[in-house]
């Protein structure tokens, strides 16, 4: 496990890649995947990820981390530094319909996801049995527009205690105030079930039944306070017809549904994500 | 040769593919091909297309269709009956983008399309050189806004001229007029470099670029009165990613326009399309 | 419920739907959806599938089944008469490997399989736990080549008691017998972790990843004699690149099995299957 | 135009990638894109493809070839170095089926295949017409098994005058002798019409309707001595089901032959691949 990533954000300028190889075989690290964007060859900005393997990195991390802020410096850059020894602490909020959910927690059972799940909440008792019987604390917080501030309270309360890093929203069915998207540094991480940005909001089955489209998607993308206006992590369809009604609609959604969210957690997970001018660079 | 296809739309009821084969047997026709379908199966509405092998058909096929309007009666169909003896006549219209021509012409140079391609009209000069390499005849009509009124009498001429069954907008960068849309019996079927109902109207590469979606579509769908509203006939989609600018969308986009206005003119030919409540059945 | 299914298979000449479909209406039955195929328009076998609704049906099944017989003569039928009401028993096998397992008990509890799974049958204990939490009878029986015998007399037992109409192999990774797959009437599906024709046999993922393949699939077929050459109901694939080890392939070809064995057996117990020169044919 | 490309493959080991970007970065290049791959994280083999901007290159290159050499050989590197003001040569071959051809000239018609098509040569006279139309210069070499010799000496004839880098079999059904594959410096791209290794060999498609598979597939690949056997450069599959005759599956192949080989193609022409262990690592 002596993995770390490197995730840079700056002014194109030479010398970037150099500077952070060289500073990386000085320490004794070898690099073993790289993958690098620029917006624009005159006047862009620069975005790497660089994934590393060092021997005893668990010692030599904070040494390393602070060495290299001064390279981080010189170049203007926006970084994080991440060590896969720290796994990343996971919270699922859901509520009545579970594919989601389910498909999250076999692949994390099947060592796809590296994460630990610590916490699922809902608004719901429906999961409860499916949860507990992968020994995960499970939270019955019931909500409505009404007690919202009361719900969101607790929720964060749950977030602080468990420590979380990432936030996602497996069919979540309640609205988050721009108060908890700005309260918590987790990231968020929604589904939601069609093809963004057609059928933004509420009923997209129902409304792209009565459109009479020949493909129906699904799109994963962070929370922001604009609904369903966040930067787009991942999207994918599938082909219907006009033999499906609503009900086959969302039978048929919820299988792309599932494999969208379970592809952006991933690579969200792996460090792959960097948002620039409310999209994403997936590196 | 000697085929025919019904198309029928009527209130569901028992007895109708009854009545219908009964019908075509007694005519010694054979079906070689019957799809159906039923809105609801209580007091829902039925379609079916049925293609049938019929010796003799071209001299029988007038007598077929006068006794056929006793059981469209019986039943209050709305129907058509199409023989493959007479080819329907298309009309194509195209701008400055070619990459939809140029798939239609080798479609049907190859045998995939199952027409006579009688007449291209552009209000560019780009094509002529490929229309006429495939002995077809190009009408060249300048066209901008505010002399939308004499080109579409000029166009109209030409698709009377020409009898034209079928006008295919393949990248045609003009609005038409409802006057125009209304005034000959024609179906017109469109192609939008989209998904509908995602980024209707102008530019939606640019639209796509700046919302960052991790695919792009295409949309072929019949012409109506509201611009890009018509029923969808088919879609498609392909993956982009943070790596592409507009341009390389443009590019991408290209071959699934392609492929989606090849499929949607295809069915069309093929008498498989039934319009129903603004969205199409596809049989 | 008062819905069934004739399945056909017969010499093709004119007259046929007009028989089936005047059968069906002079039993107050209503056609709710009807595929049909010929091989060939001449001389060629018709295959057609009719799924019809009609009041009483419990009562009335019996003897609709008896009067067909007449008609089934006439036209030299094989056929099938199913009703949904008789619900189908599946078992389903299964190794080590859960993920087809997993995909078919999820499926089946959304709703999506209209079966009874009443048994489930394992070489190892892997899956007790998750079975049992479905409340269905698990049965552990050892296997391996030197008590075949045995192991297949008691797994033919089980068969028997739990009056099994399906058997899926979901990844169960023992060879039957020729007189296992002929001692009971069950189906008998299978999933193939290759695209067959490809990598026919044992470890097809090592062998698709020496060769550099660039996309991986699933096979699901029914079983008969010949390993891997029984007639393919659904193929499907995923794209590979080579930073795929033999390890990732395993991975991502986990979504493809059990996507592709679900649909499948959704197929199957649909009676949608006929099987036809070692071929089927899916209407 | 200022654009050029290294291609390394070496034995891994810290510090490859920081003494490549100093490198570039001392010339005054900046890397506008960077993949790199290693097949095993301890004692494995590294492959990097950069690309660069340099002002000047024209004048810069050979220096810069040059100069590299010594890096190269500090780090036992196999490696290429290409610029993109020396346009590759491309030759096609084929013979009576045209679709890929086409492809080729319409994508190459586009800009989207950066290169001089400077020949193309056939065994039948089909395609002189679409070749010619596109001022490219055509040659008809009859051919068949017993003057496979004499052929072989005329097309190499051709290769060398028209000093051809890159030979693409676009649909050409003779075999190439060994010696022609050994005799010239040209990398040579084949499409097969089938998803390899399935359907090594002819009629592919025969033999997959006889299977009965369920989908249908192409392959490019770069033509070794062993026939279908060289490193897979892209595959991709279509959909097809038992209503598909033989030639239905010829017209369904079609459209995935020819977006596979202009893939294949486009990759070679962009330096992007590197050929290890008789696969292919397309970076």
């Amino acid at each position: 496990k002596n993995k770390g990533r490197l995730l840079i954000k700056c002014p194109d300028q030479p010398g970037i890649v150099s500077a952070m190889s060289l500073f990386l075989k000085q320490n004794g690290a070898n690099i073993i995947e790289s993958n690098q964007f620029t917006t624009d060859h005159e006047g862009g900005t620069f975005f790497i990820r660089m994934e590393f393997e060092c021997p005893d990195l668990q010692e030599k991390g904070q040494r390393l981390e602070n060495q290299f802020r001064e390279i981080a410096e010189s170049f203007s850059m926006d970084w994080e530094i991440h060590f896969l020894h720290d796994v990343k602490k996971t919270a699922i909020f859901v509520s009545k319909e579970l594919h989601c959910l389910r498909e999250l927690l076999l692949e994390w059972q099947s060592g796809d996801l590296m994460t630990d799940v610590v916490v699922v909440i809902s608004n719901h008792e429906e999961c409860r049995g499916i949860v507990e019987s992968f020994n995960i604390p499970f939270y019955y917080i019931p909500a409505n527009k009404d007690i919202r501030k009361e719900v969101e309270a607790k929720q964060l309360q749950l977030l602080e205690d468990y420590e979380v890093d990432l936030i996602v929203l497996a069919r979540y069915m309640q609205i988050l105030t721009p108060e908890f998207v700005a309260a918590h540094k987790a990231q968020i991480i929604n589904i939601h079930h069609s093809f963004l940005p057609a059928f933004i909001g509420a009923n997209p089955h129902k409304r792209a039944f009565e459109r009479g489209v020949k493909l129906i998607g699904a799109t994963a993308h962070y929370v922001t306070n604009d609904l369903d206006e966040g930067p787009i992590i991942e999207q994918d369809i599938i082909r219907v017809n006009h033999r499906d009604n609503v009900e086959d609609l969302k039978k048929k959604g919820r299988s792309v549904e599932r494999s969208v969210l379970a592809r952006g957690v991933k690579w969200a997970l792996e460090d792959r994500i960097i948002v620039y001018e409310n999209k994403t660079i997936v590196l």
